[in-house]
């Protein structure tokens, strides 16, 4: 017995490092389906796909240098044997710089592709925050046209419609980061008590324009002060600018109520030669026939500091959601991007223009299913149809019934555990999710028929009986001559072609059809 | 001077570790293909997608126990801070045991489950041999059923089928580990100096019947006695067998030429009831009408000795291919699988009857690449269409353009690097492998028309010229109304959706017709 219990505890224990997580059937194939959609827009606004390894030297991928023994500050690394060390990718944008960098003279220029895939983050875990996410990136390197950033707000409104999301839930927000700069010289000029060369001055500022969807304009005005305590009480120190300094940011950052592009461009003028490539970018984008209900300017858009060079641009998305505690809220971002020349400085020293945009497939994802409501408010039927086993001495005939469904291109199989008890085979189609089951014993084969169990409109029925087991005693079956099932089934299956009121109109009828028979 | 020097030297290289590679675009698109496709065939089987992530503890991978300083004989490994050791997948079947063990109570029984994505080695790379590469498995858990291992041959034939291997390129092979242990057995019987339980021994004969197809049945039968020396001078110790054991053995798993399946089975019969699931398996392929010509018996198959339990299958391709030194050869396996009712016998204690299938995507994909010829002799025109720019000022009209070409799902994009250098352009289209540029200019535009340089054509006619550049001259050009740009680009383009014979026709009377221009 003791023994016993050892060996039991030697057992490893099945389980995943924290931070990660399965994805099962429908989460895979809708992941799958977005990528796709995704996919095809980049490939048709004519980027080339490429696809670089999970694992990079932690040299290559830089940011993360080996100057401590166990370099893993926020990547997975580990020491190849008296070698380099390793690293998981954070990200798809430093193995593009390693790419450009390794490939320049090979490339066409400007080289323009897209990658899709999973990176890694060895940070601290958290509800909904995983260790490995995919991201869905694509950049044009070596070109400084405004034309290429236009195409990535184009393209990045053109891929969240693809991806599932209507027009009017989402706006691209654009903004640039000279614009910016622009903003902290004029606060900067005579008087002023910010040098242009004070770095940390100037993050704050940007830090606290950031926060204007979430503080508002008061709390941004705070924080370019003297500071802001939150509801909390802890206190965040300010960029300490004057009063008038203040006010001609905010001035240009949150316009008042009522501001359109125009406006906001009039006071870009200002700003002069600083806000050239965010017109630019303004008239070609409209000139293409997007609105500012798709693309709008918004100098409060600040994205990593210190990182990007010119334009920048968000996509949030404007409909509320309800959250697991019932509040309602904005979804907020799901993808962004910007101009940044320094790509490949650290490999060859030399500045190359580059512009990108990454999107956040696992939010978007979330954002899409949150929008779409259950069509037919039972489970669906995108499980296998089951052929059930009545007669273990049959398999052939039965196993001949699905290879005749699978050649239609139907999606369906014979069911291979033991089919003693006949009720385990239809618990099994259920929780399958199956559109049908098909049954043929002794008495439906001497007759030349066969059954099938309509299990979709079983469910519905079984929920408004509301006990779990009766639906399947209800009639929701029918006798087809043998050599119609494929027809029959196809008939079936084909109310999951339809939009989603008609599939609900059509299983009412079928259902009040099933009922009558009784 | 000196300084600038060390600088340069502190840069980090742009390269990649040792066994590591990058796929860039046709790579990416013919791979995803291929992957699409057999998805589709495992989806409509009935298999649901499963998709666990890269990382897992060494603990629960297992094989690899942490029971060395550093675990990662074979594995890419590492240690979380004063937590587990972590470890990159080696393959989708670990996975698999590790989510069955940990959700057996949710999953429906049978679980039928497939997953397509990378696995890592941490092995010495090789030409050819990588440290990333891609698996796609499709496994049934919980069914003993030989109708589940009769699905997993039929369904690996229709896989390769879909990817790309025509009928009569490709065999499975189908055997049992019963089969084997009958085999044994019978060559085990009294006078024998084999007992049963010698693992060494059974180990030895395995190895020497799975050499049948590379050293013939001489070789097998040096190697299943005293030993065989090959031609380097090198001895390999045999399994020490007498030579009416070899006789009975290879009487089985070699019955000359000319057998066929019912010769095969007779001779099986012998092995009596070990020989059950095997006759069970074929009778069920038979019947769906699966021949000898995809599926066969071959009683010389062994694969992942003391591994697989039951029924063993693997698929070969059976055409020849040149290598790179220009020798004829076969191309060998390109998937397999079985039955192993272990799966998760290290997590719970107690068996799990599973069969299931792996594919090996990177080998499918040079095996279809070198099946198929490149169709018109020249570069394709999978790029995008590029719209050049002749005139700064009127990026709008040239980004119109595209945006037309996009509305109408037609890849294509403006040039969008320094448009000074005109022949630079057709240069990067022509790299790109564009279809087609378009041209306006101002002449162009006072027209009211565009000029369609065909880019196919052109390579054709430059081919032939053998001067990298003259095509640039040639007439291969059309001028068609602006109103007309999509009508015209569609009609050029569509060669490409022509079977290849048709292709070469078509590209041929165009480069007649543009010749007859001049």
């Amino acid at each position: 017995m003791a023994k016993q219990k050892a060996q039991r505890n030697q057992r490893p224990r099945a389980r995943l490092p924290k931070g990660f997580r399965d994805y099962f059937g429908p989460d895979v194939i809708g992941r799958e389906e977005m990528l796709e959609a995704i996919r095809e827009v980049y490939h048709r606004y004519g980027f080339e796909p490429l696809e670089s390894p999970a694992v990079e030297t932690v040299e290559a991928l830089g940011k993360f240098l080996p100057d401590v023994d166990r370099p893993n500050e926020g990547v997975f690394a580990w020491k190849e044997d008296e070698s380099d060390w390793l690293a998981l990718r954070y990200d798809l944008t430093a193995p593009l710089a390693r790419v450009y960098a390794q490939f320049r003279n090979e490339l066409p220029l400007p080289y323009r592709r897209y990658a899709v895939g999973t990176v890694w983050r060895n940070e601290k875990p958290g509800p909904g925050r995983f260790r490995q996410f995919y991201q869905c990136d694509a950049d044009t390197v070596g070109s400084k046209s405004p034309a290429a950033d236009a195409e990535m707000c184009m393209m990045l409104a053109e891929v969240l419609e693809a991806a599932g999301i209507r027009r009017g839930d989402y706006r691209v927000r654009l903004n640039s980061r000279t614009v910016l700069d622009g903003i902290l010289r004029m606060a900067g000029a005579p008087g002023s008590d910010m040098p242009e060369d004070s770095e940390r001055r100037r993050d704050a500022v940007f830090r606290a324009i950031d926060k204007l969807d979430r503080l508002g304009p008061q709390g941004v005005r705070a924080l370019l002060g003297p500071g802001r305590r939150d509801e909390s009480g802890d206190f965040t120190a300010g960029a300490g600018l004057k009063e008038d300094q203040i006010e001609q940011i905010m001035d240009v950052v949150a316009p008042g109520k009522g501001s359109d592009d125009e406006l906001i461009l009039a006071r870009l003028d200002r700003l002069g030669s600083a806000a050239e490539d965010l017109s630019a970018i303004e008239r070609l984008v409209r000139a293409q026939g997007f609105g500012p209900d798709r693309i709008c300017i918004d100098t409060s858009v600040v994205r990593g500091l210190g990182y990007y060079t010119g334009a920048v641009f968000e996509a949030d998305l404007t409909f509320e959601i309800t959250d697991a505690k019932g509040r309602r809220q904005q979804f907020g971002s799901v993808a962004g991007g910007g101009r940044y020349d320094g790509l490949v400085r650290r490999f060859t020293g030399q500045d190359v223009a580059a512009t990108g945009v990454s999107v956040g497939v696992d939010r978007l994802l979330a954002a899409v299913d949150a929008r779409r409501g259950d069509p037919v408010g039972v489970r669906g039927g995108t499980g296998p149809v089951v052929v059930t086993v009545m007669d273990r001495d049959r398999l052939d005939s039965y196993q001949g019934m699905v290879s005749e469904l699978r050649a239609a291109g139907i999606r369906s199989e014979m069911y291979l555990g033991n089919p003693k008890n006949f009720g385990g085979q239809l618990r099994y189609a259920d929780q399958r999710e199956s559109p049908v089951a098909v049954i043929e014993g002794s008495e439906e084969r001497n007759r030349g028929v066969v059954q099938l169990k309509d299990l979709v409109v079983g469910r519905m029925v079984a929920v408004e009986l509301e006990t779990s087991d009766a639906w399947r005693t209800q009639p929701t079956q029918i006798t087809v001559p043998r050599e119609r099932l494929v027809e029959e089934i196809r008939r079936l299956v084909a109310v999951f072609d339809l939009p989603p009121a008609d599939q609900k109109t059509e299983l009412a009828r079928r259902r009040a059809v099933y009922l009558g028979q009784v």
